[in-house]
């Protein structure tokens, strides 16, 4: 992977930077997000514009562009990715690091007195505008909103905002139709008063309407807003995707409803304007509710006075807890993965000792193997398949220049996951195709000490998730070592990988406490820089907990794994584990024999069944 | 325990509150928070304001009174006991449960249109009124400072403030002199190019100074503000206390001292006048440093572009951090303060069974023994001796009306420290003098299992405490049992018992992190209302640890026990315990045999020592 040069880009960038065509006053810095104008994680390449102007492609990091330097903010799963891929030009900031500075004190650290600083306002949310405003105020600068995004004014082969067909998903995947979930919504805004709701999240605007798209990678969401009145529904969408009859039918524009269930249907760059038609209608005490990250332009649309803003939508907490349907959607698309996983496994055991495997020839199968599983739509991120020192770049992606050859001498990590109509995967496992060192067996088993000290977790109704984070470091720290990135994310249903509200992290102090039937990751890992990486991962559902006692009647709640694939008990040393960790792993392998083993039988899948039953046997301590 | 009436008294309040000789205009709600002009947690009896009017006396409680309602949020720890100290026209509002409102929402939801809320400006701490006053003012009310302090007006018996006699420190006590202290806070000032500091919490202007006072019971503290700046130093204190010829020699008040350290002593009251002086001399860029928890009347008095404000002083942060004089002296300290325990414990074990013995009795035999150490000055908190279910009121205190007597069928809980002059001291015992049942063993052991898992947690170099919380619970937890406080709080030097910027909380997420040289608390619990209270609390130091490897150099901590009082081996279910767990009891007791043996063995206290032996024969699981 060799850098961007970015000497001509930056030098066009600060150029516009003082161009009275696209700002009133010459701005001293310009801040370039991640996100897109719905703060998305993943983005349409027409949105990638920090990568463009940096070379840094994560799905996390934040550029900032001054007269005379350029910065990089991303966290410690990326610290060896950005350092590859952005030239000298560039100052890699590691977040998390004690002595990192904040964007804001950095700003104010190296700006001129009474600088000015840009930012496109469709692409800063709102809450991160309010506090670097605030931040750079107090030092005598300002932050100001330049409406025409600088990078778009320099990227000449910017490609074109996708409008892909949608899917339309019915009752039997969803649960509840588009019509009861906005009637719950509207019940949420009834009980705070509000008259006004702005769906500016894609997955959020995906899931209330029960429809899926394809306009950005891995995530099956579409562009587009939707405003929800106590009696109106707004969905603001381009192209001809509101022609196609299935998309009529599912949404009944053609019907003769109820006027509070009519969709208006408008053009997507319309919000803005409707937005602040709504804005200027309001009587007092009208409120509108908005996520507070939704971005900086659409929140002044709305007079101060009656914008009612909250870290999670109830449509993001609505979408977090999981239904019936959904939960059995999100087995059934999980049994597939392990089928696809298992065959997988089985192909590498024999094509590794070849030497003919490569990180991308490995992906690549794995995405072979998923496809042929019924309702696969696509990936559901990169897939990071890594080996050896390419294990320890925790967001690794593989491509040409730094594509390795698995062997049987290095530790391979494989993490991914699909999107099918039914639901969504993500799953990471490290391999040993040869004779695994006593070392690495040895931060293996701590890694899964971690893993089984979370999933086995049992713990109060209204517990948060970052309070479980330190269960999953503890066999690590008692042996001096750790991992930089958080412990567990929320997964969507067939939707984004990632999501709030809920997670397990040591820094995610706004998560919303963990209820039955949210789904969330479990992943902690170890990885030395140069050598190897080490992450196991299951999906796990948030179910109830039977327990001896139960304190002041909260109840109590624990993790069902829904990832069903072997862990390489070769890398395991079982002596390492306790009893009850032990038998953990023999009947989550016996559960993954029972389960997958019976989908691999029935689709006559009888060699990777085989494999199955050899990965699934199970271990005992020596005593 | 009968309830405090207050129904005359909440009529005359709701009186003042309308009266123009109080008010400039009528405020509907008026707000009695916990604490003093200091933010103090420990208060003098003349600022128990929110008791006088309440009745409750906890040590953690804010009041609100409107025209309709009288409402009183307090935390876990005094559910009970507020349930228990106030009359029917009191709502308790217990905080950190679910559906319990915020005092904002309450007050939105019961407020007329346009309401005025008052506040003392002295005591409501900056951060909460700005929290307060922006939640109030984005529903239409207004937070309005009373000058005059409304409960004052109409406590007719209110005592005088305090102004007792000073204690100076030398140098074996503190390790640091005040002089090399006011150079120190001086260079964190310059670092961050602020002119003034200014202290407003009573244990920092005592840590500075090292100096100690007796204003305030349990805590070793004096009322004194000071103001210091580059070049100058001002403390604001009253009575005749500086004409002491030991204090003056001490300040060097009377000394050809040069000028940046010579100190200007002013009346206490001034403190707001001369504030408002540094505010006005200000030129541009001279910042005035500040907790965020100073007072509202006091931040004020610097003009907003001016402050300088941070949750932690610089104070408060070095404060934290002990020295090797005040690590010593600590342990000096808790091997005086097992030796009083020793004795009370052998002397209960003999008196319980006469059935003479009640929870005020224990209190003051365990005072008398403590006050027979060397350099005993007085207990640092108020003794909690409580038996059966006064055991589960958790910060419960023995009076007359709920005192009972110790018995061979009851838990008893004794939680009690004490200030010498070399040290702080707080610990908590759980003993049961005749046969406990399995079920209280079985709680027991979770609770211990919890206060191991903490004390010998290891954790990397800037881990803050409440990563550590979950530890203590874990066992707890998987039995559907919990308890509703933190797990620890920092623990001052001969200062106050409890101390920031460490913690382990569940809540606490602006703690400081945990840095060698901190002293915090380990104090697990369970308790059963109407049943029984267990808690096991030793003083912890963090200490760096050994580990096996160094992920990224960062180096490890863990925890050294201070308090080496025997843990009751008769309360333990020994075969819920892991090897590991039962190995660290009886390190810990062979430790208290060890230390605590050869102290009790020199000052000739023969029968306690044998029933240390006896309390510290090692424990072995059955397998």
């Amino acid at each position: 992977m060799s850098p961007k040069i970015t000497t001509e880009l930056l030098k066009q960038l600060r150029q516009v930077m003082k161009n009275p065509r696209y700002v009133q006053e010459p701005v001293q810095a310009y801040i370039v997000p991640s996100g897109d104008a719905h703060q998305s994680e993943y983005i349409a390449p027409c949105d990638c514009r920090r990568a463009f102007i940096s070379g840094f492609d994560g799905s996390a990091g934040t550029a900032i562009v001054t007269e005379q330097h350029a910065a990089m903010w991303t966290d410690g799963r990326y610290f060896l990715q950005a350092a590859h891929q952005m030239d000298s030009n560039w100052t890699l900031m590691k977040m998390g690091l004690k002595d990192t500075p904040t964007q804001e004190d950095w700003l104010v650290s190296i700006l001129p007195e009474g600088s000015k600083v840009g930012v496109d306002p469709f692409i800063i949310p709102a809450d991160q505008w309010k506090r670097m405003s605030k931040a750079l105020r107090s030092a005598g600068h300002d932050l100001v909103p330049v409406k025409e995004n600088l990078i778009n004014t320099i990227w000449t082969d910017c490609p074109q905002r996708p409008c892909k067909p949608l899917i339309t998903l019915d009752l039997s995947y969803t649960g509840v139709s588009w019509r009861d979930k906005i009637v719950a919504l509207r019940s949420k805004m009834a009980e705070r008063k509000v008259m006004w709701f702005v769906v500016t999240a894609l997955d959020e605007v995906a899931w209330l309407f029960n429809l899926r798209g394809s306009d950005v990678e891995y995530n099956p969401v579409f562009f587009a807003y939707a405003i929800i009145g106590m009696n109106t529904i707004r969905l603001f969408i381009d192209g001809d995707r509101m022609m196609d009859p299935a998309v009529r039918e599912h949404l009944q524009l053609d019907s003769t409803l109820e006027p509070e269930f009519k969709i208006q249907v408008m053009p997507y760059g319309s919000i803005l304007s409707e937005l602040q038609a709504v804005g200027a209608g309001l009587s007092p005490k009208e409120k509108v509710w908005l996520s507070d990250k939704a971005s900086y332009a659409l929140t002044e649309a709305i007079p101060k006075a009656y914008r009612y803003l909250t870290p999670y939508t109830p449509i993001c907490i609505a979408k977090a807890v999981k239904n019936a349907a959904e939960t059995e959607g999100m087995r059934r698309a999980h049994i597939k993965d392990a089928v696809a996983l298992c065959e997988l496994f089985n192909w590498l055991e024999k094509e590794v000792p070849k030497g003919t495997v490569t990180e991308i020839v490995a992906a690549d199968k794995a995405e072979e193997f998923r496809s042929q599983q019924k309702d696969f739509v696509e990936l559901s991120f990169a897939t990071i398949s890594s080996t050896g020192p390419n294990g320890a770049i925790i967001h690794y992606k593989p491509v040409p220049e730094t594509n390795r050859t698995l062997s049987v001498n290095e530790i391979y990590l494989l993490d991914s996951g699909a999107q099918y109509k039914d639901g969504t995967t993500d799953v990471t496992r490290t391999m040993h195709f040869g004779t695994p060192s006593a070392y690495e067996k040895e931060c293996f088993t701590y890694v899964l000490k971690g893993h089984i000290a979370v999933s086995a977790a049992i713990f109060p109704n209204g517990t948060k998730g970052h309070l479980l984070d330190s269960f999953a470091r503890s066999a690590l720290w008692d042996c001096g070592l750790d991992y930089l990135h958080g412990t567990g994310h929320g997964v969507g249903s067939f939707l984004n990988v990632h999501e709030g509200p809920c997670g397990i992290s040591y820094k995610t102090f706004a998560d919303e406490p963990l209820e039955a039937g949210m789904i969330v990751s479990d992943e902690p890992g170890y990885y030395e820089d140069g050598s190897f990486g080490i992450r196991i991962e299951n999906v796990v559902l948030v179910i109830p907990a039977e327990t001896k006692y139960n304190f002041k009647n909260r109840g109590s709640l624990t993790f069902e794994p829904l990832t069903l694939v072997p862990i390489q008990t070769k890398m395991i040393d079982v002596n390492l584990l306790t009893e009850k960790e032990c038998n953990w792993v023999n009947e989550y392998h016996q559960k993954c024999r029972e389960v997958v083993g019976a989908e691999l039988e029935r689709q006559g899948r009888h060699e990777a069944l085989r494999w199955l039953l050899r990965e699934t046997e199970p271990v005992a301590r020596v005593q």
